[in-house]
């Protein structure tokens, strides 16, 4: 029942031998996704033992080439590995001509499908949704590129059956389900035993947001409101503020602001510019806002428990 | 006046953690020459501190995947970097129609311009030169897959002046360029002197040659005549001759014949398969032929002596 993302990447434009650019696998019940793919991916995959054959979608926020360059390399790779599943990729339209394009030329011969998805970018979309795990794009502030969030939430799940009282109350299998979604059961008596006697609330839904590339943005607050966890990035320093909002990025400290005003649980930074060879400032200024502040650092995972 | 090889990536195809896609930086006295870009190069150039601005000229093989896919993270960070100087491409016209679509899709801003030269691959074709160096393509058999591989070469060294002797005999500022040329000198009695007694013969030029991706080929065994390095790929064991056939790729043992037919000086292999975690085998194939065999490891170094 794992819900875990593990930081492939965590610094911007130019990368470092340390921090690759941004991408993260995100596994939601054994569903893995693939966020953003910068040059290296495949690499830090196989560093940090994800089981790349395993992702089956692939949500691109934005064609900055550090969120992108790393993906023709992995379409590639899993051509030559002959792999046969299909494989969905969310993106804006330019993409989908990128890839393609390349793809052509290079006369790559693959067995398996690509499918494009085109995130449209002005208001919220469902991406990808299953029986138990929904994902949900909306629109990030990044000048003129249109840069997508996402935002991976697990569905309600059935109410918690009570097995003692089930059997006192003599209640027949058929009834289950429907006690699972919260009717109440009638004996054959015609007496009402309510739903709540039969059964336990479930453990509460868990959700996963990725904003980057972006300056704050007041209007995904109510998107992010009450995450468990976020990620958000914090390209600079509040020492750098008029530069981050010259290039629609945001300061640790907005970072910060945004996880607090959105009643976010936990938070990861990361999009770190390659002129910080340390991120000790980044942490400190983060959680003198927003306590429970993380650093992404290529390699880590942050998981959110069932029961918490 | 250095001669160096850097190796930046030893693997094939499918990279590893350890093996990156091929790529290598050649100093020759002070130019340095790109060869080859798989995904990560400009990662790699970091780790083992290439000075990555000073990179002129990008020679590039041919177009499958792990040999150009980090050459468009690479231009984009020169563009963030601000690069001024021209960059010279040089590669088959497959590579400029890839490279082109790219930068221009995603409406890269950069400051330097990008001169491609078509690599026409049918015979020896000079691709650069200047007072000291020429650099060279020729066809490798890579199937239906146009492939070039590279001769670098320093150009003859003017002849060195013995200083004793310029002074016993009087010789004239203006007469030494034309001793350094191998001229005879003319006393104003008119006595020639020869130019042996005059100068000495001047180091040996050094020349470095890149074979990859190919089968064995007679045809370039002339011109790797003598050469004092030879990188060529070994991508296979003799047990999978087969196979390397098949991907008209080569074993250790025939990369090894190549260099003992040309009577190469030094050879390394390279451009291993992902099945192999270990390389022990291919030295020692490659060694049973070929004494002097090196392993290509990323990171490592491999010079030419000028006086040896």
């Amino acid at each position: 029942m794992k819900f875990e993302v593990t930081i492939l990447g965590s610094n911007s434009a130019l990368p470092t031998t340390k921090r690759y650019p941004t991408a993260q696998v995100l596994n939601v019940l054994e569903r893995f996704f693939l966020i953003d793919c910068g040059e290296g991916t495949q690499i830090q995959m196989k560093r940090f033992r994800v089981p790349m054959s395993r992702i089956n979608h692939i949500f691109i926020s934005h064609t900055h080439g550090d969120h992108i360059f790393g993906l023709i390399g992995l379409l590639s790779t899993y051509a030559l590995q002959g792999r046969k599943s299909d494989l969905h990729i969310y993106g804006h339209s330019k993409l989908e001509k990128l890839i393609t394009f390349q793809l052509e030329l290079l006369e790559t011969k693959k067995q398996y499908n690509i499918y494009f998805h085109t995130i449209f970018g002005k208001e919220t979309q469902t991406l990808f949704e299953d029986d138990k795990v929904i994902v949900q794009s909306f629109p990030l502030k990044h000048g003129a590129m249109p840069c997508a969030g996402f935002l991976f939430k697990e569905k309600d799940r059935p109410r918690t059956l009570n097995a003692d009282l089930l059997d006192y109350y003599n209640v027949p299998i058929r009834c289950r389900q429907s006690l699972k979604m919260g009717e109440d059961f009638v004996t054959e008596e015609g007496e009402v035993i309510p739903n709540k006697k039969l059964t336990k609330d479930p453990p509460p839904t868990r959700s996963y947001a990725f904003c980057t590339d972006t300056a704050p943005y007041k209007k995904i607050i109510p998107i992010l409101e009450n995450v468990d966890l976020l990620y958000h990035e914090a390209t600079f320093l509040k020492t750098e503020a008029k530069l981050a909002k010259a290039t629609y990025h945001s300061t640790a400290e907005q970072a910060a602001k945004v996880a607090d005003e959105a009643n976010a649980k936990k938070l990861i930074i990361g999009h770190f510019s390659s002129r910080f060879k340390t991120l000790n400032a980044h942490l400190e200024e983060a959680k003198s806002v927003f306590e429970n502040t993380h650093l992404a650092e290529d390699g880590k995972k942050f998981s959110i428990e069932l029961n918490r």
